[in-house]
């Protein structure tokens, strides 16, 4: 019965491995097959690997995401083309590499960002006013969802009619920029929804407004780009924060934490945004 | 009295302006002068700008920044140059542009950072399981600071002596890194302290920790890189946290909040993290 076994064995390993002439040698490529599938094994998860998925509520319902994903097809400033390739493989285990190692190029004002005051004002930029300096108190704690009216851009009339309670610190405005989804679309549209400089001066003048988040690229509506952006960051007190992901959140008072990757010299950076009940 | 103003006026804008040779001329020229300092004022902040402060401590000392800022000078892997210029402007004011603007560029492993499961497993990579698939929930909560031993790597004996309590999710591990400051250091150095992979399959085995936060550029030490990111990435549930800046903060409980920018296919990301009292 042994004999058939290795005769039978050796049949099949000898078709596998027509160099193996003797049970010996049978025996010897057998471990090495073996000692390979075990090696092989051990550097891979066991089981077959379930496609990723990406999420935007988290905790059962907990903690909602409002960044976008930075991605080739999103918007970017004044262009028809999308941001592109802002990831860029440079070393790969395909390719040999210990590990995958990737590099990042983009806008400092890509996706979901703050605006630092040196992004509008020269005298800030020469003394320093980068992302760095912004307040991570008011970039963290309470903050209220608002729906703004669909049918203009903030004006102070707009900003009047919300009636926003003193003491309310951060807020994020969602606009028609969300039911576009413009945010979605690779060709930049200069017809989103955004502040003119007589809603910002209302806002500071009339609010303790510190945070001001918008849903599209810019805070400032395009028309009014400079004297908005001037109105908002000169007292270096109120974040800009632009290019929220607003949809499927109820209106209301959440927990913001927005955390701006921490790099020096930028007049925008990046920032992963989230709210949590 | 008046013609004496005037003609006293004359000579001064006429010595200012040689080409005033009228009264009108005089009077067309300083309002001219007049507007456009209005003009200027109006597009700067008033009064002197004060340096730029950057801080770690915020909201007396209820937020605590632990991410090392991205800067020329801090150390990249395997390198002795650092880092580079990683911030560079592409429009600015000084020439005409209506605000200043930077780009960014960087490993995606830059400074405090978050690794991705498909870092170091290729299935993982195809699959998808990039930084942006990483759970928000694991990185925001309770977390465990603590001092490890300074005369060793990780091992499983330094993990067995820490005896953190079973519940704990998040641990930031500090370490002799800290101490000899080697995240301000432009060369890349090689004896920093990691773990071992005995150290991290006592941590998988033993504990309930789904987040290894460690102050240097790996989690892993240099000699051990791949079978303890293997070890700690291949449930896909437990975050690698890495280049944390820990200088000055007492051992204890806080609360974490970092958050990765959100990109799609990166294999690492550059992230922000609070302590939160």
């Amino acid at each position: 019965m042994y004999n058939a076994f290795k005769l039978s064995l050796s049949i099949l390993v000898s078709s596998l491995y027509p160099k193996a002439r003797s049970m010996r040698r049978v025996q010897i490529l057998l471990l090495l097959a073996v000692c390979k599938w075990v090696v092989t094994l051990a550097g891979r998860p066991l089981g077959n690997v379930p496609a990723a998925v990406r999420r935007e509520v988290y905790d059962n319902g907990r903690i909602f995401d409002i960044t976008h994903m930075i991605n080739p097809r999103m918007p970017t400033w004044d262009s028809k083309n999308g941001l592109g390739e802002a990831v860029k493989l440079v070393a790969s285990m395909k390719n040999g590499s210990i590990d995958n190692l990737s590099e990042m190029k983009f806008s400092s004002h890509t996706g979901t960002h703050v605006d630092a005051p040196s992004h509008f004002i020269e005298e800030y930029f020469e003394a320093g006013y980068d992302t760095s300096t912004l307040d991570l108190k008011t970039l963290n704690g309470p903050a209220l969802l608002v729906d703004v009216p669909r049918s203009s851009n903030i004006s102070a009339q707009v900003m009047k009619s919300l009636k926003i309670p003193k003491g309310i610190r951060r807020v994020l405005f969602r606009t028609l920029n969300t039911d576009r989804k413009l945010m979605f679309k690779k060709e930049f549209d200069s017809s989103y929804v955004g502040f003119l400089s007589e809603g910002a001066k209302w806002l500071v003048q009339n609010t303790d407004i510190k945070l001001v988040g918008l849903d599209y690229l810019s805070v400032a509506a395009y028309t009014d780009l400079n004297q908005t952006h001037l109105t908002l960051l000169r007292s270096r007190k109120i974040v800009v924060l632009e290019g929220l992901k607003l949809d499927d959140i109820k209106p209301g008072l959440y927990n913001l934490h927005c955390l701006p990757i921490r790099v020096l010299g930028a007049d925008g950076t990046p920032t992963r945004c989230i709210l949590m009940e």
